[in-house]
């Protein structure tokens, strides 16, 4: 990795076109030396109100003022996978609701409208100063419930509120969210153009795909009124046209020091990327063996691909020596400063010696924590019935205690989007679960250790593959209305219950409370008390003038349309439906559907169908629009660009890039591919 | 990993029980001085001729005056799958041969036992001087060709020369060995108790395994003379006793930069270790299928389980900052010592900075030299086929040329080798090579990338599983009939052949010897002058008072019968077949067979099982003899603790341990679990 505009990494002046800002702190006076460009308050409430979050992760945005969102397709794979159930493969093989009473409602999908964004630094940081380990977990918690408890005010099922810490602990945010619950399908086309170039594809330019999956917003039973929406451009932009991307970055590690990087590149990225390679080994071939498996197995194996590529390219910049360099002596320039006179040692104490410790303390808890509390021993990774039955073991426990001592996901205000993930009516696949149940165990008990008392306590005289039988068999969580029964039934009805799952969950879960416990007391409360001392004395040293880390919450990114050199050669921004065809090889992953083959006549070869811009995005911002100076829709991102994964601990401008879907071949496919003039109408009309 | 014991890393003076030495250079001092022990030349040429080496890796020994050979069971899993083929499944069920007719010919077994070793450092240095790049890799070959072929002097049947890099350069040695090729099956226990505890088990201890082979060395169809045996001592040993071990370890590196330590575990292992787990969990899923497939897919298994436990260890050894931080250290003293005068200056140049360029070309070059010329991207790793089309493609282009230009396997004195392979008998699974080959073809194409260009010639418009079966149905390859009139033919018959894997390996093989080559000439080359410069400062500062690095060659380590502390608890060095009766649960892998169940009463609860001592092995040494001071065989080497694993690059006498099975297990079991008194009296008497 080349280290141009290294400059930034979250801290000090943003160069090029570097940053995930907050819309409550917009760089504009670099969009305006850069571009000419100044957004106006109007523009602002436009954006901040017409981008969605997807609250499985994800974006979306509204594109008409009735309640129309788009998305990608793998975005949807959910839906569309949960939609299938014994009826036609929608994920294959598309879905069009050629008239509003055939859009299906999505199980699973809930849409966050960003509302308010708060400051709150002053209140948790009384809250929890001087406080470490235990007692910091329990201040956090109790501060962050009484803060979005009021900001919820009695009304969970309309609002949502999440405490938020930006700047690695420099700052922290209330973010107020309208939920959408009654999300429906109108329009995803097939997996093989959504996804044309499959895994080999994945995270490369030049690029042709359709990665796109229409839904719209209801509220009470009708289309929901959406009047700050992206009216959408059906010619798409131009090559070196100023571009925004606005969505819901996940997570990006550039204000973190090296130290806990290694950290995690070493007992958490190495052993993770062997887990989920070898995961996709088992789905790979569990999906060969035909068409009903290869269904089963299809959502689990995108998430898996994509990660491993992911991590691969992580792994990759945190081997990287320049990077390592620069981070190291950008850590040691810091600690220096904090160290210079008693005054700052006195204040800033020595946090880099917590991190060290803590780092140690992850170094002996994770695997413990990965296998028994994150559920990778009982397929957490690629299952359903797991997280049923914890959930619902969970949910038993914690509603009964005051709001602040919960484990946050049962806090009161989030307790309608766990109801409404058990409500789902998603198929279980009891094959497969047992088969990924089965390989899930042999990982407990390789990791853990044969004579780890815990494995002997699970699995017994068992092998692996018996017991995994014995709880997919002896398990009813995949009716929705056996898991609404114990739902409602609460603690009673849990410990009643004789189900293989329930009772598999109430056996394991003291001690993974209690890893959980150490590992939040050991390591993540050390380490955020750390970080937050560390980002204090950066601000203090330099101001707070850059952006703060990725944290799924809403961010605008600006850029322009441009291209970049591999290996010397330049690589143009835009490809073209033409080049689509010539790709084509009729074999699976790049097989065109039978809509595309036959509409190839009508269509112009010279639609542009995907576009770069070196706007900076990271996962979570998949589904966001790309959107003009006029805050019209001129693409929808679905990827970056392979050097774009470094960007997670670096944003490198001469060649991360963002990947969109441009509005045209979006336009023209709907129209002249799916003939749905309706959709198409509403698209380039802004109203159903 | 504690760093006790770090003193010696491959130079300077060994401390504890460390090394791996070479015959000729015992550290007789040590022994005397640390246990009062000094071998005699009756002693050394006693191991040096009872000690094997099995050509394909492990180790065996001699055990009785009749070619009776003692090797693991684990050694042996090729021989028994390829028995196995339309029989019994003696790779699971073991095999007894009741009487000497009973014995059957192993199909791909070479057994090598070592003659003479002769110093050649002289004439390498004199033929490599001065060169670098395509000249030495040239160079080398002639040399070691010319020295191989003398050696050999014509009859390479018999003999078996090898030119051995020692010291990483500081010296080169003449390995000559006398071969038996005809080598047969003897007893072999079931897979379930040789390999008892599975991959769960694989590399900890306490341990209960019987991994032990028996085969027999014939020449002109009877049994060898061998008066040069390990006679078996019933009892083994005690705790505290010393204890030799005798064998080939494959492969250290610990006298290797840490610069090139780095390269190789960012640039090779942790992809490699992501491969193979992927390529893990594939086999685990296709044996799941049923017991034919079960049986196709264990032999690539085990071989890659075991691999990914000794990557697991790597990777932690070489993220250890403490291990870290003591290479750098020692790699800065050497640079340092070798810079501070002009005629050290004049005398060693910069080798540092060559090694930095070695190893980024090796970054660059390596994706593709795995895929194409280590055959990865062909199934290589896991099937037959490919190595068998491509071993005769190279062989009929190789066998015209002269001997020192030949590729090395197939010069002159290897062809033996390389025909003994050919004409295996053993059997090719379609489905399973169909498999495995759609599986490598698709990493093909996403290591190297969908648009690359070797890429779309193999590929074409078809997917790599409509090529894979293409490729399997269209090859004869299978039947050992077809191999040998491709090698009786030569280099006609080979382009007349219309074999498809033949066919693909005459498309792809220009590319794959060009990376080799480049490969050769920019990383090869370049890194063993430099390591060899280096070495021979090492020696010019310290002296020759170590071992070399591990070369799978005849080496002694010394130590004694010792457990360990593992969290501060003691682990006793022994087991007991009691033991191994309370930890089987009656599922697999803890699943004792029938045999062992049925034998329970008339077993002594109390007969050691398995033991462990501190010697320093690696793997390699799998199938070595224990031995006391009087030369009798006490254990059979089978495996290392888990701190055993970083051995490779550092000994560290705290933990690191060697794991045996017990010699009293082995007379116990063969006596009245197996049945068989030949055998039983063949061991305890020395001969038939």
């Amino acid at each position: 990795m080349a280290l141009t505009g290294l400059l930034a990494m979250g801290a000090g002046t943003a160069v090029a076109d570097e940053g995930m800002w907050t819309l409550d702190h917009l760089p504009a006076k670099q969009m305006q030396q850069r571009y000419g460009f100044t957004p106006s308050q109007r523009w602002i409430d436009l954006v901040q109100h017409a981008a969605l979050r997807l609250a499985e992760g994800c974006t979306g945005s509204f594109v008409s003022a009735n309640g129309l969102v788009m998305t990608n397709h793998h975005c949807a794979n959910t839906c569309l996978s949960q939609l299938s159930k014994g009826r036609e493969d929608y994920m294959s093989n598309g879905y069009i609701a050629l008239k509003q009473e055939d859009e299906p409602k999505c199980p699973d999908v809930e849409l966050n409208q960003l509302e308010s964004i708060i400051d709150v630094t002053t209140q948790v940081n009384a809250a929890t100063a001087g406080k470490t380990g235990a007692e910091r977990v329990k201040a956090e918690r109790a501060i962050d419930s009484r803060l979005e408890q009021s900001c919820v005010d009695g009304d969970a099922k309309t609002w949502r509120c999440d405490v938020i810490t930006l700047y690695n602990g420099g700052r922290y945010a209330l973010y107020k969210y309208r939920r959408y619950q009654d999300v429906r399908l109108v329009f995803a086309p097939e997996q093989s153009i959504a996804f044309f170039g499959g895994d080999p594809d994945n995270f490369n330019f030049p690029r042709y795909d359709l990665d796109v999956t229409f839904f719209r917003a209801y509220v009470d039973n009708k289309p929901a009124s959406t009047p700050q929406f992206f009216k959408f451009s059906p010619q798409g932009p131009k090559a070196g046209d100023m571009t925004f991307v606005i969505g819901n970055p996940g997570q990006t590690q550039r204000g973190i020091p090296w130290v806990q990087l290694a950290a995690m590149r070493d007992a958490r990225l190495v052993p993770f990327f062997g887990f989920l390679s070898e995961l996709r080994g088992v789905l790979w071939q569990y999906g060969r063996a035909g068409a009903e498996q290869g269904k089963e197995a299809q959502e689990a194996r995108f998430y898996i691909e994509n990660s491993i590529k992911v991590f691969n390219g992580w792994l990759q910049t945190l081997a990287d020596e320049n990077f390592i360099e620069h981070k190291k002596k950008q850590d040691a320039t810091l600690r220096e400063w904090m160290a210079a006179t008693p005054d700052r040692r006195a204040k800033y104490g020595d946090p880099w010696a917590e991190l060290e410790r803590a780092q140690q303390s992850s170094k002996d808890l994770r695997a413990r924590y990965d296998m028994l509390e994150a559920g990778a021993g009982f397929n957490s990774r690629a299952g359903e019935l797991f997280e049923y039955a914890r959930t619902l073991v969970r949910a038993a426990a914690e509603r009964g205690k005051p709001d602040g001592e919960r484990l946050p996901q049962f806090r009161e205000a989030n307790l309608p989007a766990v109801e409404h993930t058990l409500e789902s009516n998603a198929p279980v696949y009891p094959h497969y679960e047992q088969t990924l149940l089965s390989w899930s165990l042999e990982k407990l008990r390789q990791v853990l250790g044969a004579d780890d008392s815990t494995v002997h306590e699970v699995l017994g005289k068992q092998s692996p593959d018996q017991l995994s039988q014995q709880l997919v068999s002896g398990t009813q969580l995949a009716d929705p209305a056996v898991r609404k029964h114990l739902w409602d039934g609460g603690e009673k009805a849990v410990e009643a219950s004789n189900d293989s799952m329930i009772k598999l969950v109430r056996q394991i879960d003291p001690e993974a409370r209690q890893v959980r416990k150490a590992y939040e007391d050991e390591v993540t409360a050390p380490t955020d008390k750390a970080d937050e001392t560390i980002a204090k004395a950066r601000f203090d040293r330099e101001g707070m003038s850059s952006y703060p880390d990725a944290t799924f919450t809403l961010r605008l990114s600006y850029g322009k349309v441009v291209g970049w050199n591999e290996n010397g050669a330049p690589v143009p921004p835009f490809t073209y439906i033409g080049g689509l065809y010539k790709r084509a090889t009729g074999a699976d992953p790049f097989q065109l559907p039978d809509s595309w083959v036959k509409a190839e006549g009508k269509l112009n070869a010279n639609t542009p169908m995907n576009f770069v811009t070196d706007n900076d995005i990271i996962g979570g911002n998949s589904g966001s629009a790309v959107i003009d100076r006029e805050g019209h829709a001129v693409g929808l991102v679905f990827d970056g660009n392979i050097h774009s994964l470094g960007g997670d601990f670096v944003y490198d401008g001469s060649n991360n890039r963002t990947v969109a879907v441009d509005t045209a071949v979006l336009v023209e496919s709907v129209r002249k591919v799916y003939n749905l003039p309706r959709l198409a109408d509403e698209l380039t009309q802004g109203h159903l």
